[in-house]
């Protein structure tokens, strides 16, 4: 048989729940979708769980399970993943850190073994701090600290990640947020030997970021204009930077990512899949849905395996608009008619979610998204239009995230057989 | 967005085959269920393994499942659950064991390291005795042997449970009970060096068991009517009390059980879930449905979550009488009609079966079982009633009896998000 291509199409966060102000359909039924609609009706339909039925899935632990990586296995926490997201080039074995510029009040003291004490915190997110966050991250970034380097980079408002970079590091180190505004940062502790070493480096990072932040430019013109400074750096949310085998070598293909953003682009790196730029694409309500196809018709001349993620969806729903997110899925919509109109008819094409996003919850749930599936090697079954609730009696029923890269490569001629 | 509460009413042994008594229907398709149809119409439906396709539950382990521990990591034998069920105080790390009372004839004697010799059992369930297992029980509690201490209780007919306590014990023991008459008792052996102090343990205990009750008046009364002396403890079923997390911790929310068999009244307890007094559960044919509702009522002011067993289904498989299990599932309707006319609309109301109880075979099978959930945040399909057959084109699919928690939680808004 002939190996064909294939393409998998994310409307991020494009599945919804029934909602009253569309008649009570979702904004996938309610949506104008020929070409989503002309895929469910020549291809196979199912129901997908991207992590399991039920489970609330992030789009960092769904994009990786559709890829093809067990997130159970490989995520110990979201630090890893901030960090690839905001662009840090992460390796196998650092320690990554979520973190906060935050608003400290006092004179900061820490006892050989913790506590912190002498100081509190007033505000966990610096009154949401917008401007001079790249020149604080600056300032704190590449400390040395015992064989350890720190590296902080700032991503949006008051939000920045911390990597830690060193011999005999552990990923069991409890947070030094506090949580809530009114204490001292918490001495940070580590679950065994090599996550003390984390801890007793971390603890030393927070106080040298104090150090370092208090006097800084910004917060003297912040304080100036009356405004709380951002004079510290609370990390949370440890995890260790996993071993991925890359995606060519696990599914012996070329793949690329066509995405908007820098989360998923940053796995896509460290999966060392080809991440192209694409101007136009946005990541908003505004992106240019012909530039992202053009590229994934790109990527496709040279790559085997192509996934393109669609910001716009998700928004709609996390802001809870229902007109929003319908315009939102016609333009995952046109995107999919683009494609299907200028590529090659013998690929494989999947669309799909990487997770609900409910208009009426604001953020991600753990239901079912629906799946389509065309191309040559498909078994056609009777499902007429694309929507949650039209590809529940599909062929392909219910399968997982995990489920997809199996599928794909079965489809594509490209699967190694299991036995003899 | 706002959090609700769920419901789980589970129709134990509900799920049937068809009846050709019924006309080929199962007993949920002949009997008439406006409420759980209603829960159908106005929900999302689908079919649940209980543990996995084909795979004969337990109430024990389906419950568990359901409840949301995995009964393969959990459930090393029977022992500790059937401890639990007759209300014994079973703590981590106990061995438990199922026993008979049992009749032996000859003189028993024990060697050093085994084997039993000098009689034979001639009754292993004593003529099914049925009066006096309680002083008997008594007799032999509390007994201590080296430094462990054994507690024995009776439970129905000639059934009871022996728990050792103490430390270094392993359930790697192997049965005393020989499983047929005719043989003498056989000495337990273990299975590594903690298993081999349980196995030493558990063969002292049987011998002193003998030469407790063979002198016992209960024996001699019997013996006086001529009928055979209960007067010997067989245990079997080596299993160590696990540790399973409580269902608060476990799950962020405060959870009740109204139940009416001890087994599943001692897994809540175990699990630390509030387990009320029902007056009127009788956990027969007879009971009062309407008490259990008002129970799961009065359970949902306190608590986020109930599961609500009415035994009644289960008992009309067992006996494979079909109009019993017909009146049954009417019972389970009008439990579940009086629930929706009470409570508020916004909670999450799921309806199924621990493990199907076919009327034609009269025990537990691994079929699947029926589930419709109903609530604000579900996408109803486009099931009508409730049956076995019915939901078979739900949206739900096939689900496992260890998603319905994930599946709950979600729908309840109270899960964390697995990512980013």
């Amino acid at each position: 048989m002939k190996r064909t291509k294939a393409v998998v199409i994310i409307g991020d966060g494009m599945a919804d729940r029934p909602v009253p102000d569309l008649g009570g359909r979702t904004p996938l039924e309610a949506a104008d979708t020929p070409n989503l609609d002309s895929v469910a009706l020549e291809g196979e339909c199912g129901q997908m769980d991207p992590i399991g039925p039920g489970v609330r899935a992030g789009s960092d632990t769904s994009h990786l399970a559709i890829l093809g990586y067990d997130p159970f296995k490989v995520y110990t926490g979201r630090g890893p993943f901030e960090a690839l997201g905001i662009g840090m080039a992460v390796a196998q074995g650092d320690i990554c850190f979520r973190c906060n510029f935050a608003s400290l009040e006092g004179d900061l003291t820490l006892d050989e073994n913790g506590p912190f004490s002498g100081a509190k915190v007033v505000d966990r997110r610096a009154q949401r701090i917008s401007e001079g966050t790249q020149e604080l991250a600056e300032a704190v970034d590449g400390m040395s600290i015992e064989d350890v380097t720190c590296y902080v980079k700032e991503s949006v408002e008051h939000r920045a990640a911390l990597l830690l970079r060193g011999p005999g590091l552990g990923p069991g180190a409890s947070d030094v947020d506090p949580h809530e505004d009114g204490h001292a940062p918490h001495a940070s502790v580590g679950a065994d030997e090599e996550s003390r070493k984390t801890a007793r480096i971390l603890n030393q990072f927070t106080l040298r970021s104090w150090e370092v932040l208090r006097g800084h430019p910004v917060n003297e013109r912040r304080q100036a204009e009356g405004k709380l400074p951002a004079n510290i750096v609370l990390p949370r949310g440890a995890g260790i930077a996993p071993h991925l085998e890359p995606f060519a070598d696990r599914h012996g293909m070329k793949g690329a990512a066509v995405v908007e953003t820098g989360l998923i682009a940053g796995i896509a790196r460290y999966l060392r899949m080809t991440v192209p730029e694409v101007p136009g694409a946005t990541g908003g309500a505004d992106t240019d849905e012909f530039a992202l196809a053009q590229a994934t018709l790109r990527m496709l001349d040279e790559h085997d395996f192509v996934l393109c993620n669609i910001k716009a969806p998700d928004l709609g729903g996390h802001d809870s608009t229902p007109q929003a997110k319908v315009a939102a899925v016609q333009k995952v919509d046109r995107l999919v008619g683009r494609l299907r109109e200028k590529c090659r008819a013998d690929i494989h094409l999947a669309i799909t979610a990487d997770h609900c996003t409910p208009i009426s919850f604001g953020d991600h749930t753990g239901d079912t998204v629906p799946l389509a599936i065309c191309g040559p090697n498909v078994r056609p079954d009777s499902v007429q239009s694309f929507g949650e609730r039209a590809v529940m009696s599909g062929g392909i029923g219910r399968v997982r995230g995990s489920d997809i890269m199996a599928i794909l490569t079965n489809l594509m001629g490209v699967q190694e057989k299991f036995g003899a």
